[in-house]
């Protein structure tokens, strides 16, 4: 668009997965409150791989930060404010800020975005399916150009069970977005 | 509204209440540093408990990241870098970043929110008003719906004696925010 | 403008400087990995000086974390997770999130702002010119009125020679931002 075309209004789904494939060092659970149980002083810096919600394409890599702020012995459970960035390649990338649960689903605000995510805002949902390996999340997004096709094709609904396609595990060149940040 | 309706444009204030009541286990200061006095290295995490401006509702928390950036001995006071969300139970929460000046009031941008703040654009007037226990905010929002009256109530005048409402203090029920944070 | 005026939609572009003239003990690095090698786990809190693009005056400085994602032995150099702000001393701040690559240029998401940047959204380019100590940024911003001219004057091309005019560095009155950040 030009740059002086009206900021687009409509509200757009992006669904990918975050997946922890134990080969990052991640997380990095830096235990500086020196308590044994995890609490406020705790931070945790962390990158996973992002995947394409129908699993079919490797776009990239989280990273970001953590922070501990409160543990629930009574849910097992903690809350971290998360402040963390989605990463797509060649596409650009997304930021975004907020609750962490471990033990329920959240929203996030998103804060700004790079490439084609330029200008973005909306929210995240946040919805963890094997703690801590995989989540699944759902973006609307308002202010930006339509999604290219590449990254809305139908999601996988989440369960335990779902795997990237091996084509994508592999980072196979059909299966990645372009220059997908590794 | 819509997902297609025009972002409102015109500016809404939200006043609220941060209150350290010292139980918490907050702040962390984590002398990172290693130094005796604050310096460039020292984190902080924090999470305190936030009260409706008008001091007859506990709304929930906040929680986040100080960076301490500079010392300075002739205003005996502290520059952070401050990354912090405000939670409001099921409303959604706030997410801001900017400047705390342990001496001076601040404005820090608001970077993204979540729930009825989804979308949100704007600042945060930042007033100290007991260091480090009682603060005083007042947003000017933009891009967002018209706020509840819950939050909007004629906010009490900040000075060192406010005190949260008994009942708002002991989280009864007609004095929370709706499944306020905690 | 008015609360109620429309936002403006044009992309203004804001050149700045950012030097470390190591004079602010800055960087602190974190090595909370506990590694030989740069690692998922350090954190680097860092505040560096700040000048208009054409070298004539000092504005501020920055401030923030940069989180050590991921270090590339082959590129010899690391990815960080960047989260920090600009100040311009009365014309407020800036805030931004997204990578910084010790070996490439990136563009980071503009996440907020306060002052005359209330409401800004966009994205900065961040080129790299003498690693780590002098950084030329090229911010795209939208939803802001018109920049100051004191700001927007015609910068001075990267290189690695490039200083800030001996006024700027010495703060002389004429030669800084209105009650410039230090």
């Amino acid at each position: 668009p030009s740059p002086e075309a009206p900021k687009p209004t409509k509200v757009q789904e992006l669904c990918v997965y975050e997946m922890n494939e134990r080969d990052r060092g991640s997380p990095a659970y830096l235990r500086l409150s020196q308590k044994a149980v995890n609490s406020l002083g705790d931070l945790v810096p962390f990158t996973n791989k992002l995947y394409s919600g129908d699993l079919q394409r490797r776009l990239g890599v989280t990273s970001g930060l953590c922070v501990l702020i409160q543990h629930f012995p009574d849910k097992g459970g903690d809350r971290y404010e998360a402040i963390y960035s989605f990463y797509f390649g060649d596409y650009g990338h997304i930021s975004v800020q907020g609750p962490y649960l471990t033990y329920q689903d959240t929203f996030l605000a998103v804060t700004g975005g790079s490439g084609i995510f330029e200008g973005v805002s909306g929210t995240v949902k946040l919805q963890q399916i094997v703690f801590p390996f995989k989540l699944f999340y759902t973006f609307y997004l308002k202010g930006i150009p339509n999604l290219p096709t590449e990254l809305t094709g139908k999601p996988v609904p989440p369960s335990p069970g779902v795997e990237p396609s091996p084509a994508a595990k592999a980072c196979e060149p059909h299966a990645t977005a372009p220059n997908f940040t590794n």
